[in-house]
Order: C-alpha cells, then structure tokens, then sequence
C-alpha cells in the first residue's frame, strides 16, 4: 500500500470515530430529536453520512445492497436517488433505531476498509477521491452535530435545558482594541490557488480586481455588539435589510440567538457547558446575516464611518491569504474548546481569520465564472444551493481543524443563527 | 383501611402497572416520537398521568413540590397551572429523559400510596374521588398510548414500520347480516343514570324524547366500506359534509387511514403485528365522522333507504340501555387483541356495542341541560373543549374494560382517524 | 292569473328592486372589494341571486343559456354545477363589470316576469314554489349585502372609512332592567309548526322535551357588555371555550368588533353613519359565539348564579313561540333603520326576540330528526353545511322583515363577528 | 426660466400624462384589482407616484399637508413616514376612490407647476434633482401598470378575460439564427459610465475584471423555449436549482406564465390583445429567473456546450456598452407596442439589448462597491431591498424608452413571471 493510501485509511478511521466522539456525551432522546425543521437529529447525522459512502462509493464499485428503508431514510437531498424521507420528518421517524445506525456505521467501515485496503484495480485515484470528499463530508456534518446538539440541548425554557459537558469557560481576560488592516486595489487570482483537494465551488481559480478597503484586524465582540443592542438597534427599521426588518418584526429579535437578559439586567447565553454570563471579550456568534449587516450600518452611522460595511468574500480571501491564514493557529473543533475565544495575540496580521466564528460577506452564494459542478450524482451536492444564500468564511470553533483553507466557502441563509456565525467590518476606502 | 380503600389502592396499582405494560415492547425511540400534532409521544403520557395525580392530589394535600422542568413539560392544557410546553413541541423535548420520566412514577406512585395508605384526616371522601379520577384519567391515555404507537410505528413507509409485536390475526370467520332493531319513540332518562363514578359530562341525568327509529345490529364490516370505496364514494362530493369534501382535496383521502393497495389491487392494512391483508369481516375503523356520514349518505341513496344515517347520541344511548349494553362482553385492551373483531354471535340484541369500535354519533359535543364542570381545576377537563367535536359512544379495542360505560361519551374532531372508530348505520322510521 | 301569482309577481319584484336599493348608496369601488375571505363584494351578491333564478327556473324550463364566464363567476358552491370562481377570489375578478352584473338582472327580471306571467303548462307549483325559494334566498343575501357592505366601508383606519349613508342615531333610552321569565319542563313540537314556506332545515315538525328554564325578558346591553369588557373578560382564560381562548389570542380581541377605545378612554362604534359613541342601552351585537359564551360564565360567576348560560335551540324557539314572537314588532331591514334598538316597552312578554340582533344559541347546527334535504341540486343548500356552527335565532335590523319566522334557522361559525349577532341570557331552573 | 427648467416641466408633464394614458382603456373594475398580493391595483400606482412628489417636495418645501388617509394609503414601503397600508391590502380599500385619486394628481400637479415655475430661491438643483427623480419613479410604475394590467386582466378563465386593446399582432417572419459574440478579458470600468441622473444603485462607477465570455446575439424565441417544455425540462430535477425545483412542483408550473395548450395541442398565450397563438420567433417572456438557468443548464446538456449558463451582469454591462447599446432603436413602451419582437435585422452587434425583455441575469442584487444610498427617505428606496433578488438588465417593450440605459439595474425575486422576462444565454471561453 502507498503511504497516500495509508495515510487516507487513517484519515478516513479517524474522521468516522471523530463523529462518534462527538455524540459521546449525549443520552439515547438526545440522538431523535428535530429540535427546528433546520436541526437533523444527530442519529441522522450518523446514518447519512455512512450512507454517502455507501452509496457513492461501495454501491458502484461492490454492488452493495443499501437497505431499503437506510436508503430511503438517509439520503438528504439527491433528486437522482428518488424519493427520500422529507427532512423536515427526520425527527418523526422511529425507525432507523440509533442502534441499527451505529451497527451499519461499523458495516460499512469494515466494507470500506477492505476495499481500501484492497487491491484496487479499478481507478484507484477516483476512490481515493470519492473517500477524499466523503471525509470532508463527513466533516461538513461533524460541524452541523457540534451547531444542532446546542441547539436540541438549549431551544427549551432553562429548566429542560441539558449541558452537553462539564466544560470550563475560558479565562477572562480583554480584546484587543479594533484596528484597520488597509489594502491597495489590484488584481488577483482567487478560489483554490494552494491546490488540494477542495469542494468544486471553489474552483475554477480566476481573476478579480478588488478597490481600495480596510479590514479589521478581530471580529465584533459581545461588548461591542451590546452596545448595538442597547443603543435600540432591534428597534430602528432604517438600520435593516427589508427582510431582516421582517425577521425582527416576525420572530421578536431582540438580540442573537441564545442571549437571555436576567431580571436583574444581566446578560447570559446558552453554552455548551449550560447557562453562562455572557463573556464581553469574546467575539459575538449565533448573529444572523441581517444582525451583522444592521450592526455594520449601525456602526457606519454612530461613529460617523462612510462606507462601514461586512467585507466582500474575495476582500476577505485576499485579506486571509495575504495576511497568514493559518488553519493551524485557529480555534477549531479539534482543540475540543467549543467556545470561540478573545482576541489577544498582537503580532500585526489579523486574528481570527480561522476558528472562533464565521465570517459573514456581503455575497450572495453564487458560481464561479466557469464552474463545473462535480461529475455524476455529486453535481447536486453545490450548485443547485447557488440561490439566495449569503457565503461565510473562515471556520468556527466547531469546524474539524483539517477541514478549512484559505479558499472554502461556507454559505447559510441570511437569516439563519444556530451556526457559529460571527461579524468582521469592513470600509472602502 | 376499609375495603373501599384497599380496592382502590389495587386499582390504581393495578392501573398504574397496565401504563407500563403497554410500553414494554417500545424501543427507546419510540418514546419520543410525536409522528403529528395529535400524537403525544408515550414519554409524556406516561409523565402527564403521573403529573396529575401529583399536581391534583400530593401538591394540595402534602405540599410536594414538582419539578420545574416536570411541572412545565406535563401540563396539557390547564390555563389555571401556567404556561407549559405547547402541544406541537412535545416531540422536540430532549428532556425529561424517559429514564426521567420513569423514575418519577416510581416516586409519586410511592407518595400516592403512602397517603393512601396512611391516616388521612382531611377529606377522605375527596382524596378517593380524586384518585379514582386520576385512574379514569389514566384510562384514558392508556387508550391514546395504544393508538398513538399503532401511528408512530406505522406512519411510514412500509421499510421504516416496525410491528409493535408478533400478533397473530383472528381467526376468519363470516360477519352476521345486517338487521334492523326497531325502538319506539318516548321520554327517556338519559345520562349516568346507572349511577358510580362518571365524568363531569355524563351528568346531570335528564329526560328527552326521542322519535322512532331503528339501529343496525352490528358496526358496517370492511367488505361493505370497501364496497363504497370501489363505487367511487371518495370521489363524489355530493355525498359529503363540505368540511368533509375539503378534506378529502386537501389530504387526498382514498380510502380509511392504513390501508393501502397493493399493486395487484389487493387490500392491506397496518395493525399491531404488522401490515396484513384486509379482514373482510371485521368492523371498519380508522374512518373520521365524514366519511362515516358519506358513507351512510351512500348506502342511503344506493339502497333507496331515506332517513338511513348515523345514530343519535340519545338513540345510541336509549339503544345500548335497553338491549344489554355489557362491557364485559366486549372486545376491550385487557383482552390484549388489539383488534376489533367481526361480529358472529346471533342472539338478537345489538352487537359490538362495547369494544371494538368506537361509534360516530351525528351529534356534536355539547353539555347537558343543567351541566356543571368539576370544581376547582378540574373544570378544564372537558367543558372547554365542546366545541366543534363529535360524540362518539361505546368503546374500542383499545379501551380499558373498567373504563367503559353506556354513558360514556366519547369525543374528537370529525377529521380525526387514528383512533379505532366505526360506523354503526341508523334510520329514521 | 290567480292572486297568488299575482303576489308573487309583486313580492318577486319587490325583493329584486330591494337589493338594488341597499346598493344605491355605493361608489363603483364599494362593489367589488371583498375585505375579508367571508365577505363577497356587492356586485356578486347581485349577480349570484339572478343566477339562482336563472339556473334554477330559466335554464330548465326554458332553455336559457347562461353565459360561461357569469355562470363560472356567480355559482356558489355547487358542486352539480362543476367548477367555479372560489370564494376568496371574488375581489380579484375585474369581470363582470358591475355594469354587465346589472344589465343581466334586467334580463333575468325579464325573462322571469314572462315565465310566471305566461301560460305556464309544465308544472305551475314547482314554478312558485322555485320563485319562492328564489326570493327568500335573495332576501338572505340583502341581509349578507347590508352586513358586507359595514364591513367594507369600516374596516380599514378610520381617515379611510367611509358612511353608508347619513343616518342620525336613535333617541337615547334607558333600557328595562333584565328580568327572568320562566318555563315549565314539557314535551313540545318543533319546527315549522306554523306552516308555509320554509327551508328543508326547518323541518320536519318534531316533538322534544325541554327541561324547566328561564330567558332574560331582554338582550344583553351595551353597558352590561362592556362590564365584562372592563372586568378583563377577555383576559381569563378560564371563562372561554379552548377554541374560543385560541381566537382571542390570536387575533388579539379586546372588544366586540368595531368597538374602538379613544386615547381620553371613551368607547366609540362603527355604524352606517360613521363613528359615533357607543350607545350603552343599545344590544350589543357583532359579538362572536366564543364571546357571547364567555359573557355568559362570566356573568354566572360574578352573580353567583349556577346555570347562566346561553339558550339551546328549543328553549328559544319554545318561547318564542309562546311568548308571542311577531315579526311584525321587530326592528327590520324594512323599517330603513339600520341599528338595533333599545328594549323599552315592558307589557310582559319576552322583547327583542325579532329583530335588532341574532341571538346565539348553545346548540350546534345539525338536522332535525327525519331531516330531507330539498330535492334536486338545491340539495346542497342547507344540509352540507351542518358541522360544526351554531344556530341562532330571531332575525337582525339587517334582516328583511317578511324573511323571518319563530323557526328560522340561522347559522355561522363561532368565531363569526361582521354579522349582528347578540346574546340573550337563559338559567336552567 | 432656464430651458432646463422648461424641459424638466415638459418632462415632468409628459410623464404625468403618460400614466393616465396608460389607464384610458381601463374600466372602473380594474382600477381597483390586486390579482395577487405583487399586483398593486392600477389607483394605487397612480395615487403612489402622485404622493411620491407630494410627500418628498411639496411637504418640505411647501407645508403642503397631505390628506392623512392618502397618505396611509399612498407610502409604499418607507419606514420612516410611519404606519401604511399592508401592501397585500391595497385591493381591500374601497377608499380612496379612483375619482379621489384622479382628483388629486390634478392637484399634484398644479402645486408642482407652481413650484417649478415659480421664483425658487430654496436650492433650485435639488428642485430638479428630486423632480427627476420623480419622473424617473413614475416611468418604473409605468411598467408596472402595464404588466400589472396585464395580470388584472388575464388571470382568470378564458370567458372572464378581457383584452386591453384591440391590438393587431406583429407581422410574421423569421428569427435570425442564434450566433455568438466572444468578448476577450479584460478590465473595465461598471455603473454609470455615460453620467446623467441615475439610480443610487448605478453608483459609483467602479473597476472589475471580466474573464472571457462569449454572448448570444439575440433572445431565446418561443421556439426555442418551446423545445425545452416539449423535452421535459419541466420534469426533469436536475436541471433546477433547488429553490427552482420546489417553484416547479409547489406551484404545478409546466411552462411560461400565460401559455396555454389547447386540447388540440396547440400554443397560445394571453396578450393586450387577447388569446393568441404563440408567435415562435418572438422572444420567450414571462419566465422565471428559476426557469431562464434551467433553460440554460438544459441548453449546455442537449447541445453538450459546457460552460453555456445566462450572462453576469458585468458580462452583459460590458458587451452593451461596447456593442452599440441604443435605446432608441429598442421596442419600447413608447412605441405603443406592447409585445416584444422577433430579432430581425443583422448587422453584427447584439440585438434585442435594449427593449421587448428584460434580461435575467445571474448575479443576486448587490450594492457596488462603495455604494451610498440617497440622502434622506430615499435612503429607502434602492439599498434595503439588495437581499434574495437578481439583476436584470435592458428594459423591456413595457418600459418608458427615456427611462433606460446602459447602467440600469432592474431587480426582482427569482420566482417572478408577471414581468417582460426573457432570457439570454452566455458561455465561458
């Protein structure tokens, strides 16, 4: 065997235990519930992402016969698989048991394990790379089982609320102050310039010319986005997006997700480790895209800043890429600190490119000029989600570490909150 | 104690121990499951019935202090206790853990019997009342655990249903022919008029008159629904109730809940132990008060029978008393044969009258003249909800024995379908 | 010709010009806005009572062929008559014009005066029976035209509201103090007892058995109606039915409809002659079924009097009856004033009961016993719609006067308000 | 007067007439339909555009006070002038009346006059700024009286439609075949190059780097189109973005707005003038942007052309400007042809850029780089609605002709059909 393809069977054991860890401290209810049609059980988790391997890789290649009822429960979104359970009755269905889920995850371990360990004569680069992406899959879903556990554990009053760990809250300690990082106009390349494997929206690399703009050097933090919250900015119409007007005034925003003021006027939010006081240092999450763009032009106009914005995805790419973006240095997943952390280091370049939170752009999600979508059923795994979505960059605390890079695109709706998403401004200049 | 007391404790033992019993073939999941709006799932039925005695009885007399997160999570619907998880959003609650939910039977069955058992100085005749209404209480999620499993195991399709055990069907047999019982018009009492304990809406009795008519001797079979199915009676709006045709555009109705053809036309219909032919014999159930009204409506016109319908609450009623209403007769859930089964005795009276089926009756849900709701919290049991509902008279299958009486009155909306309801035929002479 | 034709002739065409002229105070615009899915605009209610005479009596007996595009417009709810506009989509139809709508009433008067004015071999009762029929159902939309038309001119800010006409209000009175008129326990018949023409839901003329009872001599004013109103009736949960609470809630009710509180904590109303001050001996009306119901246990717990409640259906129609119900008496459409007045005579008998407002009763609408609905495809006039309203009684100031009878059934939903609908108080005894 | 004052006049006399031409054909009715909650009724556009001037220059600048029910009426979307009329509302106000409305452009009008004539001493160029901006809001609600009027009058069944005018059809001839034009790559300045009054979202004029591109020379014909319905493209999933494939199946679309199959199987559409057989070499319109992509996915997979997708809006920006964009040769609403034409003529540069369709871009609405909106209220107009919306870029036969250019940028959500939507395909090189 290679050293590639031992490296990939490592990887791949790895990346399928790591989900496992992750559900570790959870009870047998934990694993059923839909907590919101957005939030897949954590049993779903499990189940579909063996089935990506199943399906795309030991199917084709072996002939292995998917289960009916795992095939039809656990395929997520491919219209080319026919029909499937609706996802929003993910959370209604009895059947698969966690039990059956966790048996076939071993089946289906044991079976790619010996066809990688197997000889291959059949392209074994095209297996390599299908087990390739179905880890980096399999990651994608790692982040959504950190994000949708706090959200099944925390959506209920506190006295049904459930900590998923005994875990410390960091040391207090004091952000950095804002400062801007300025950059020229010029053109350059973007998309996956470093090579690798990536997802096909990140490709083809291409050119852009990008005008003058300023970055700040860390993202908002708790304190700087209360005192949005406390300046009214939930109140003020002419601050919003027209939809986001329409969110605060449907759902009853009045600050991010998981906040709760106590009667005494203190503020506290929901933890993985259970109710905590709200840490001022540390960067502001679970904001939607319209929180962050009101909090920008709330900004724009209280300090007098023309041109106060989020930044555009290729400012922050250049930014990242220019500026050393380190996927190493960040605060990811694989620290096991789920909790984005203060910005203290101050060595010049920007902090918290990578870890802590995502970061929302003023992008709508969309193809690159001269995107392919992958080839076979993998062409509806992005390009047909290019449609009213905004594109965040960076990785958050619950992101696996080897997941990220300079180029990734993350995308959510505008309105969406249960993520580790974050704000960083922007200016033209 | 006095023997009074001490058939009470066995009672609510007895009752508490049948709860339990009916989730015994559960997995795990199945607990959490609320497959729709109407279906609580089983860890909240088995919670909510411990609440009420503990919230009715332990609280006011022993000052036992639930649970926040209990108290919250097991109000149904009493306004007079507070805010409370809503109905939609049982099936989303991670916590309390059945574990929970279980253990603390364990403690209010245990302070229930120490005050039971105990010197009880204040109220005895109270605290039996009480406890005797907890029993009935119950009963009466007793029932709803049975059909709500039979829809949370079976809502699915047929690769994700699980048989909630290996039951054997009844033996094939021949149903009796339909015969008309004749009753006089005249003044009759109606009401608990056998007297014992009953809910608030069984009382006061009172007298009404009502005009000659006849009933059927037995509930209508599957073979003569099936009968109305084929001649097109789901597709033919003048044979409905407006709300009723709504529905069946709306939800696509085609024939009772559970059935399903096959593709060789053959009839199937989901049971306890698994899917299985159509029983020709057996009484249909899982129908809603529309299509039993359309159904009459049918056999009225293909018949030639004018005045052919569904019975009066008060002919039911008037009927049952008369012609040997016997609980003990009936096919009920101690039998343990969660199945209603085909009519074959011939001895002249009514048949089926208890169990196997509960009956629509053409009225809706209302008080009696003189009706007074139970004091205190209690008077939220049943007098808020006569409003838009159905009577339905005699018991299911999946009706404790003990539970039923021929003043019983049974209520649902005349959509609903996942419980065990049937159609007796009346007309007018 | 015979007299009786000759009166029909005069009743057919008195009735006809009668709309037109509930129609005459109207801008173009007021004929086609539909301002909630429950209120057709003016121009439908024109058309549609010349189809019912079209479709009903010209197209068979004649030949008469009715244009595609009207005869798809103004059909109701015919199902024998195959696809149709839908109710909620009246408001969004430019065509017919109003104009097209008029002129065809003037051909249908037409080819009607011909038809009962010619040698009419084939049948000439059904001939008067069907203008009949056609008359009274015209009479009940003049009654919906009159309601609608408040409605539409009232429900948006009050800048843009408009009067109907230029109306003075009635003199102000004191309203007779509320006294009990009891009734003795007996068997009785019900129904059209009085013969003459009526709807297939008023019949057959049946026996049943009242319980003793007594009736308030007068409907619930104004004043005792904001009592409640100020006591924070619409605030306790615990004086409403479930389905009544869950309307209070979600459409946010503080008050009947059309009251409005002014910022110096008067109470003023909307009338047909624009916002005027609540007249507090005045019926309250425009009070949904849930509301008068909640009035009514509201009333029974801060008096203390066990059994307050609303009528049942029989009670009324007993006393009534008895208590010499006249139309003659009562405040109607015919009488132009379009506001129910203040009982102030006092020579005894039960006032009020004929006119000025419905009175709701505690009974849901079903058949009487032996019920047949018409023959034909008026078949789904009345008998569809028998699930889940509520029947009231009596006849409003918007009800024509020659259109009413002690055993007229009326019927709405529960949570109906644009109607004139009242409450009249009953005890069981 | 400066002859710019007097051409603004005239200008702003000319538009103001315009619209009331536009609604000569119109009967009462239709001035007051809102055919679906996008559709403003004809009064209201015409009421609208009449407050916009009132309340953003006579008000402030005259004291003018507006009536306040016109006022609620009137303010469309903007915040800051307070509590409006729910847009879904404006076909439910029977007041203002269209005389109302008519009444008041006249006093509008006069006021303006005066202003506009009379010695202005207060700032006269922003006079004349936000007098063209006025026009130029007028010209937009130009288009949608006209497409709207189109929707009013051809929603419904064929027997209740009414055609606008009695317009003849284009003669009949041949579309030119389909042809490409590359563009190299390159950087180039966007937005309002050309200068003049423009749109706060034309600005400001920036850089931006285009890869190479090639653009079809004319729109998408019917005929074309019409090859992608009869292959199935309205069944097919794969060729759909996931918001478009649920459009599909939600809404039953199965091809453009306003064709019907006639049971012989032919093509016909709705037009100003009536039912008419589709003209195959005219432009396809009243697609989606959901369908114009899966027109263009389908496109690249049946002639097996990768990289054929619909154009970027800089793409298209870019070939207009250097191809001879002319609105003066465009078919545009002052033309006084309502239907979009055949391409035709040949002589090299792109055709149809300009007029008969507005031409689906893929880029989502987004402000420029360093975009600042208006000053004061207008703040509201452009910037808040930059969320969830694509660029569409040309003007279209129902858009003023001096209301376009090369930097103007339409926008509507992807799932709208009402307007003059075309398509026209692009490729990477």
């Amino acid at each position: 065997m290679t050293t590639a393809r031992t490296d990939l069977i490592e990887h791949f054991l790895r990346t399928r235990r790591a989900s496992l860890d992750l559900c570790a401290p959870l009870q047998p209810e934990d694993y059923r519930i839909q907590s919101m049609p957005d939030v897949s059980p954590p049993w779903w988790n499990l189940g579909h992402t063996s089935w990506f391997f199943a399906k795309n890789i030991l199917a084709p290649r072996t002939g292995y016969e998917i289960d009916r009822g795992l095939d039809y429960a656990l395929n997520s979104y491919y219209e080319t698989h026919g029909p499937r359970l609706a996802r929003a009755q993910r959370g209604l269905a009895p059947r698969p048991t966690t039990a059956d889920v966790l048996a076939w995850r071993t089946t289906v371990d044991a079976r790619m394990l010996e066809l990688l360990e197997g000889d291959d004569d059949q392209d074994p680069t095209t297996l390599e790379l299908l087990t390739t992406t179905g880890i980096h899959h399999e990651q994608q879903h790692q982040e959504l089982l950190v994000t949708e556990i706090k959200h099944i554990l925390g959506w209920n009053i506190e006295a049904l609320r459930a900590p998923y760990r005994d875990e410390q809250p960091s040391v207090a300690t004091t952000a950095l102050p804002l400062e801007w990082r300025a950059f020229e106009p010029g053109l350059h390349a973007f998309g996956n310039c470093e090579g690798g494997w990536c997802w096909d929206n990140e490709l083809p690399v291409h050119r852009g010319y990008v005008e003058a703009f300023a970055l700040a050097n860390r993202l908002v933090t708790n304190e700087e986005y209360l005192e949005f919250v406390e300046d009214g900015g939930y109140r003020d119409p002419l601050l919003w997006l027209a939809n986001g007007w329409a969110a605060v005034v449907a759902r009853g925003w009045q600050a991010p997700l998981y906040w709760e003021r106590t009667a005494s006027g203190d503020w506290r939010t929901w933890t993985f480790g259970g109710m905590r006081p709200l840490r001022l240092e540390n960067p502001v999450t679970h904001v939607s895209y319209y929180e962050a763009d009101a909090y920008a032009n709330w900004m724009a106009r209280s300090r007098g800043i023309a041109g106060l914005r989020l930044p555009a995805e290729r400012e922050w790419e250049l930014a990242a890429r220019t500026q050393g973006f380190d996927h190493r240095t960040g605060n990811f997943l694989d620290d096991d600190t789920l909790e984005p952390r203060a910005a203290i280091a101050n060595d010049g370049p920007l902090l918290q490119l990578a870890g802590d939170a995502w970061e929302w752009t003023s992008n709508h999600y969309e193809p690159y000029p001269g995107y392919r979508p992958f080839e076979g059923t993998l062409m509806e795994y992005n390009g047909k989600f290019m449609d009213n979505q905004r594109v965040l960059r960076g990785g958050s605390c619950a992101t696996p570490r080897s997941h990220i890079r300079c180029s990734y695109r993350n995308f959510w709706p505008a309105d969406t909150r249960f993520q580790f998403t974050g704000i960083r401004l922007a200016r033209s200049l």
